[in-house]
């Protein structure tokens, strides 16, 4: 685990990313460009720029610069939903560092997500319209998935479905549409912007419910912040959702628990202990590596190389973070 | 004054532009629609995209189609710094509507202001590089004039010069933006494109200073909101600095006045009542004055048409709130 990005030898090109985001957040407001860089330097593991060079390569595309500019935009476009997250979520850290709006304040961090959204959009300008739509497409999944998300906060009957509705928005999407970012860029056919497509997307879904598990059973050091935030901010996820219907009495505590404005430690620690104890980590674990093995199928077919056999490979790393 | 758009004879366009904003917050989640329509609905009088309109007839450009795309998306990305900027400034009202993130909740509020980003972006894949960058570097214009605002909020000693820049970046230039984009479209020379700019800009200070000075003079019942919010967030305007360099009593006032955490209402009231009594407001409407008329020597020389002659209108439409 940890927040670097996977040794999957296109650090290269994923330095690259990181320094075309860099030099797109310079401000004469020196605050902006602060408060950029501290979220970009809080990145995570880039999942998506992986995805996108990975499927670029994959398909024997040449456009790298351009897909070096559009991976940064989407970056930064990820940047800016993060920063403006935390907010939401009242997020102390992200990746071990403290949360942009507790370090700098509420306005400067709203406004900074706004000028990050700002620079991305410039990007913008030197695609043509099938690249855009992609990224505005995916940037209104986003937001539709954190409304749909705030709609059921405290709502212990969030079913299985709606939960995947929302993770395929707020997570999912985003990463479809990187992969098949490298695909357009590699001018591959439409069948493969559809396949690639579908890999990402499945990979998504995949990508949280790992976050989610880890969220329950994960280490708290190396996630870089605190275990069972989801569950304190009132978002019922995988494991905790199976392990309600599984079990009564775990259904019993949930219902009583989101009630509470301010639900207590101990009552979260318990629940926490009970989803564990329950099963429904394993379960949740199953239907994830169910997802990534979906998403392998969608590229099986594309021809062997390296690359495809990297992001073969990249199934398996967003698998192992859980394990 | 009121928030109606002015009579400049392009009613139908206004309404085809506020049509395609509707038609683009459409959304499968039904509250990013609600609140991006509570939004809208207190859209103002469409300064930007009559500029837009009027500068683009002026040109005899013909592509009206794009230009009220453009437009729309343009006032959906000042919807979404609206939504934004009403949560920075602890804003309780929005041209005589509740601010949406009071009626809505704050995180509401920001997912939608990031979702009306997200529709503007997607926007912009039908125009070319030209027309995108002038659109992100207003926005990213914007960001920075609001950056720069935090850092002098509850600053005494503000300069003309300092709120000069703060104004130009948060409201003048995407006024300047949205003339040049009706220049653009109307495949207008090097030279429309400045001199439309700078008409636009210089008319943006003298729309905003007239706006700072509504916010001391002004008729709360018109404005739709509380008179005096610039001094209770702790922003100097151009008349109260005008007031505290003309009189050291006034600059003593304002010292103290700023060192409060929350001022209380009767030192805000006072305060107005000094800056009113100083001669600040005429001073600074003179000055506002000056821009406007600085603003149409810039298209003195563009050839008579009725078009031409709303535009040298406009300017005195924007002074005449004040008075």
């Amino acid at each position: 685990m940890g927040t670097k990005s996977w040794d999957l030898g296109i650090n290269e090109e994923l330095e690259k990313v990181e320094r075309r985001m860099k030099e797109l957040v310079s401000s004469s407001q020196r605050l902006l460009t602060d408060i950029s860089l501290h979220v970009i330097d809080a990145g995570g593991k880039r999942l998506r720029p992986t995805l996108s060079i990975l499927s670029h390569h994959a398909l024997h595309g040449n456009d790298l610069v351009r897909l070096i500019d559009i991976s940064a935009a989407m970056e930064l476009i990820h940047s800016a939903t993060l920063v403006h997250d935390d907010i939401n979520d009242g997020a102390e850290m992200r990746r071990g560092k403290k949360a942009a709006y507790r370090k700098y304040g509420l306005h400067e961090a709203i406004v900074t997500g706004d000028f990050l959204f700002a620079r991305a959009f410039y990007i913008g300008g030197t695609f043509g319209k099938k690249i855009v739509e992609l990224v505005a497409e995916s940037t209104t999944h986003v937001a539709e998935g954190e409304m749909m998300q705030y709609a059921h906060r405290k709502d212990p009957k969030l079913s299985v479905d709606q939960y995947l509705k929302i993770i395929e928005g707020k997570t999912a999407y985003p990463i479809r549409t990187a992969a098949q970012l490298g695909v357009c860029l590699a001018e591959g056919s439409s069948e493969d912007l559809r396949n690639f497509g579908e890999y990402g997307l499945n990979l998504g879904i995949a990508f949280q419910i790992v976050d989610d598990i880890l969220d329950i059973n994960g280490n708290e050091q190396n996630l870089g912040k605190m275990i069972g935030s989801d569950l304190r901010e009132g978002n019922l996820t995988l494991p905790v959702i199976l392990a309600r219907d599984h079990d009564k009495e775990i259904g019993k505590h949930i219902r009583e628990f989101m009630k509470d404005e301010k639900p207590d430690e101990k009552k979260i620690t318990d629940c926490l202990e009970m989803v564990r104890k329950s099963g429904a980590i394993k379960n949740s674990l199953e239907i994830a590596k169910g997802y990534a093995e979906g998403a392998k199928e969608y590229i099986e077919h594309v021809s062997a190389s390296k690359y495809h056999e990297r992001l073969m490979e990249l199934t398996e790393l967003v698998i192992n973070r859980a394990t």
